[in-house]
């Protein structure tokens, strides 16, 4: 079995926001950046609830960061050592992602010899409540050391604080935080355990925000002391119980458990590249943090945007969940893909809300949907570089794409896994009122024979406001013909059921509605070049180039889109528009139709956004170009693993990982090197694979059997397992 | 006979700009900036040629300003003195606005005594490519004076240079000076007699932009030297000929003939008010300017919006003219009104191709029409004052409700002449297809019975991009009812002539067209407290005041309006917008209706166009509150009389003459507090006096008779004479 590791081998204070990203471990539940045990909220120290909001005072909501069972750090002849303080002489921040286990080594040079600061951590994947942590200190010399381990209740927060009381206490020598938060009275809860392998002696020091223990002992030359700590974390959120007796358990008992899990999570996930190591250790980093995020056993939760890596983007769910990343849970862990889309089914009632709110009939799902669907997404989203004001931004509400990437994650579940049982437990209204959403935007000029749709965001978040953009038209067609089959289905299949829908939405006049809505919406149709318009009037637009587009700006951080932004009135844009319709309805188009607008729209795609290259590269797969895909496959597999992605929009921070990213490139890997698509209920495999990939296997879910695909340069075999 | 004397009497060296409005000459066909005759274009010198348009480079088109023959400056004992670099003992400016004379008189304290410089001129009324001038200086001391005076080519441009070509020579005691406009090689010709009552040599000196003359001799003290001056300006775009001797023009006799004609339009425009000099005052001096402007028997032409004050707004022709200024010209000289229209009628096939340009039917006329309906207004019109770039505005594209202002000035010419000959010279056509132009804007959601008008900017600019904006729609209902009126009178009248139109629109499909539109456009309606909705969603916004939207200016210049102006997100609105549409569409309201939309609206508005103080005090006389009108009719008479005006959009200069406030303000004279309507092809009077005023009189054209209307508290008469 392959290793996988992800180290650092020498300390850079500037890498400490993204390697907060890249070292991330997590069990779905929560999230832990890859932040060091000493650091503290100056630091981006995190462990990331998920499903878990707060709004404090006027700010946005966000995601709840619980208090940091983590903190530890170490006194050295009085005298602290921690990073990034203090130089150390040797430095090591090591992610064995096989295992999900975190490490680091750290040695400082004192008065007297060498310290040496181990520690090793993960999230427990056995036990979603559970962190465990081994912290071991050494020296070269004899010293006085002071080990000094805590929960850290001052946690880091973009738009806290939204802890407004918190109580620390210690029982029984388990140590306790509890912060409740402001807005919703939500509890939640840290607790520790801590067992030294050295006598000592423990004092508690108990602060407002913080408790810790200290334990002191003098040290023998070479001689390692070890403590290990038991965390667990719950919230009155919680839907199920954590029952542990967190003071009996044992580390390296812990660890194997953990070990277990995710070995039999690999066991289905991972893919295996023959000749290209680079790529696979890229692809499986990328499934490695699919795992890490995903909601097993949990009810009403979802994958935010940037996973459980922190509150940007209010740690909240975007389409990114259901075009990107549902389709990696679909083939090897379908409860999960069906978790989400779950949660969008029980949110209905926030898209109706929205919908409503608009003037608007049906499901409007959120932009950014936090818990119970409520809309995140402010109005003002970015923030003016030059006037430091909130900027007026459409993402809320001219976003209209929202609705249909729902109910085309739901189609991807369906077909991949054949349980239609969904349609009976509240999907098939979602996908009614869907389809009532994007009629009740349909519009007529008095003298015209087609349906239109203005006044829209598209993909390409560039351009606002713009009529008939080719991708919403097409998704919004593709809803109405969902719609119609579905309803179709559900009629045969739930006899009873129909009647009760049928009573709520006449069906009958529904599909008439679904019909001359499907039939006369106007979809863009390549021009006589081949080029499709991506909406009414962007070929009018300056055709300049990205480099030149960037060379206009004035300040780095500016927003690029806006009604002023550099990209606005040029026909550069931000991510996969057309590209990423066209891969979606790819039987609707020849090769060459493909071809042409890949290389049209690639030319002039900025790649801001981290969900644009796996799409482009789908595409190119599509059009049977391996090598171009395989670069842009590459980006989005790396998307965590390259310094350097886009970490502002305007003012705001926007780093954090990127699961759509990692979604989209096993997308890629899956549907477009090994040419895996299904016909007629069966999978068909016509792989297309990278110059240099001599082979390539994998496992897959599909229509509740499990299957091995195993692809050697020109053949290809798919077997049940 | 009253006098009519604006003057300043010292010299304030930052009142040039204001100066070179407020003491405007001009006589239709150039308008003359009250600077001084030593000033060049550093100082905004400009004689202002209506009609002639050029581009230089990519800048904005732009009017075009002729080469200067008022230059003229005084050399005393080889010392030249001039404003603003030296500093005058005594200053005066004046303009004495009955007879249309500029006239200034400085005092110089120089080594010896006392010199003193007077100049008279005036923009000849009765000859309309003439300038006479008549310079004069004195000293009190005896001294050596040289008098220059010559053309000055080097004019100030806004976006200039735009005479690409100058030509300077002298021949037989005449200068010349000849520049030909970079786009359309057009030549404008200036040319000068200049004769001296004493006797002098007279030296000729040519520069490459200048031509001057020089004038030696020895004044003798307390003596006054004059030179006459008479100059011509021509251009290879003149309709008519100019065909005077210059030379043996002799300056007193020109001045004779000049008040002459400027005592016949007086004769007929004045306006008396018993009981408040200062409105009186201010009234006429907006009639002044209204007169200075007019295209009189000249063709193609119409008033731009800043009158013949300079460049600024690009010497464009804006809705302000039908919407404000035309009534004056159809109640006292009707055939100037006809020249307006005319200009409209002409310019068709600019307002078809703009349609056309956006995928829209019939007639849209240009935001800032220039020569031939050329659209002026540029997608850029507003620079940011943040980034100095130029911001992407909706004048030009989504003003949709410039066409139906055309139409409203043509209806408001035919009912106050009675005259529908002009519907047989073009107006037909216009009419039809303006309404073309509305039809083709209408849009209808799928399941909605009406028709609405999207992404729209109405009167109010600072909220670009709205959906029904009450005003444009109402317009659009406006022109589909007007066309039908208009195409039942041409069919009765002009049988012939309607088989050349049916052939041409079909006028029966035409005419179901029409009335579908007009019975099925939304129409605002007041909400349950009365108030009228300004366009969907106003009512959302931030309900703020003025003073707090202004606290939060960042720079002073920076534009209110656009996606993030200070005002966008806010209910503070620019301008009139409901309270235009009540006024126009009194008979529609009730008082009640109309006083409680005056009241919430005009709270909220900041007045940033001189358009919208008229229409505030035209609907608050409808409601029966003279006193509130009276202050905001003032505000609008006295436009240029104020210092302070707005002179900034970002950092675009916006200053000038504000003709289209003087227009407005006569409309509340005569129609608000004179109460004139016109019923059944009659004049009516129902006066609402404000307080202090006693009478009222004045005189109207009304369907070819002129009338006396006398009105003296309480009682009214209107008679023919």
């Amino acid at each position: 079995m392959t290793e996988f590791i992800l180290s650092e081998n020498e300390f850079n204070k500037e890498n400490i926001p993204w390697n907060g990203n890249r070292f991330l471990t997590g069990n779905g539940y929560f999230g832990i950046r890859g932040t060091l045990e000493e650091y503290t909220k100056e630091n981006m120290c995190a462990i990331n609830m998920a499903g878990i909001y707060d709004r404090a005072g006027d700010a946005w909501r966000e995601s709840v960061n619980a208090p940091n069972p983590l903190y530890t750090y170490v006194i050295i002849n009085g005298r602290k050592y921690a990073l990034p303080h203090n130089k150390p002489l040797s430095h090591m921040q090591t992610l064995d992602f096989r295992n999900g286990v975190h490490s680091r080594r750290t040695e400082w040079l004192a008065e007297g010899g060498i310290i040496t600061v181990k520690c090793e951590r993960f999230a427990s994947m056995s036990r979603r409540h559970l962190i465990a942590m081994k912290y071991t200190v050494s020296a070269d010399f004899e010293c006085d050391v002071e080990i000094v381990t805590g929960i850290d209740g001052d946690v880091w927060d973009i738009n806290g604080p939204h802890f407004v009381k918190m109580q620390t206490s210690y029982k029984n020598n388990v140590c306790y935080v509890t912060g409740v938060t402001g807005e919703k009275s939500i509890a939640v809860n840290v607790r520790e355990a801590v067992k030294p392998d050295f006598n000592t002696d423990e004092t508690v020091i108990n602060e407002e925000r913080c408790i810790c223990r200290h334990f002191s002992l003098k040290t023998k030359p070479n001689v390692e002391y070890s403590i290990e700590k038991i965390a667990e974390i719950t919230s009155s959120e919680d839907d199920f119980e954590a029952n542990d007796n967190i003071e009996r358990l044992v580390y390296s008992e812990l660890k194997a458990e953990h070990i277990t899990e995710w070995e039999r999570i690999w066991n289905v996930s991972e893919i295996t590249i023959d000749g290209d190591d680079e790529a696979m250790y890229a692809i499986n980093y990328s499934i490695y943090h699919l795992n890490s995020i995903a909601p097993r056993g949990q009810k009403g939760k979802s994958i935010p945007a940037r996973g459980l890596s922190g509150q940007v983007y209010k740690g909240a769910v975007f389409w990114d969940t259901e075009m990107f990343m549902i389709d990696y849970y679909i083939h090897t862990e379908p409860e999960v893909a069906k978790t989400l889309l779950k949660y969008r089914i029980e949110t209905i009632e926030g898209a109706r809300q929205k919908a409503k709110e608009y003037g608007l009939k049906g499901a409007y799902y959120a932009w950014e949907s936090q818990e119970g669907g409520y809309e995140g997404c402010s109005d003002y989203n970015v923030t003016d570089v030059f006037t430091g004001r909130p900027m007026r931004t459409h993402f809320r509400d001219k976003q209209y794409h929202v609705s249909a990437a729902v109910v085309y994650g739901l189609m991807k579940y369906i077909r991949g896994t054949g349980d239609y049982s969904i349609l009976n437990e509240g999907a098939i209204e979602t996908v009614i009122e869907c389809a009532q959403f994007y009629r009740s935007l349909l519009l007529r000029y008095a003298d015209k024979p087609y349906y239109e749709i203005h006044d829209v965001v598209g993909p390409d978040e560039y351009h606002e406001r713009v009529n008939n953009n080719a991708y919403t038209n097409r998704m919004a067609k593709f809803v109405f013909d969902i719609a119609i089959e579905l309803i179709e289905k559900f009629e045969k299949e739930y006899t009873e059921d129909a009647e009760r829908i049928d009573k709520k939405y006449d069906l009958a006049k529904t599909r008439t509605m679904l019909r001359d809505s499907s039939e006369n919406i106007f979809i863009q149709q390549p021009h006589e070049d081949g080029i499709i318009e991506q909406f009414n009037g962007y070929f009018d637009l300056e055709d300049t180039t990205v480099e030149t587009v960037r060379s206009r700006l004035l300040n780095p951080k500016e927003y690029w889109g806006g009604a002023y932004g550099v990209a606005a009135g040029t026909q550069v844009i931000k991510q996969a528009d057309i590209a990423a319709m066209l891969s979606m309805f790819r039987n609707d188009y020849s090769v060459e139709i493909m071809k042409k607008n890949f290389s049209y729209y690639e030319h002039r795609t900025e790649h801001g956004s981290s969900l644009s290259a796996c799409m482009y590269a789908l595409l190119a797969c599509y059009t049977g170009d391996a090598d171009t895909a395989y670069s842009l496959f590459m980006k989005s597999a790396k998307a965590d693993l390259t310094k350097g992605g886009k970490e502002w929009a305007g003012l705001v921070y926007i780093g954090g990982t990127h699961p759509a990213s990692e979604g989209g490139a096993w997308i890629v890997a899956v549907n477009g090197f090994a040419g895996i698509e299904e016909t007629d209920g069966k999978l068909i495999c016509r792989p297309l694979l990278p110059e240099k990939w001599k082979g390539m296997s994998f496992k897959l879910m599909y229509r509740n059997k499990l299957y091995a695909v195993d692809i050697k340069k020109g053949k290809a075999a798919i077997n049940e397992i």
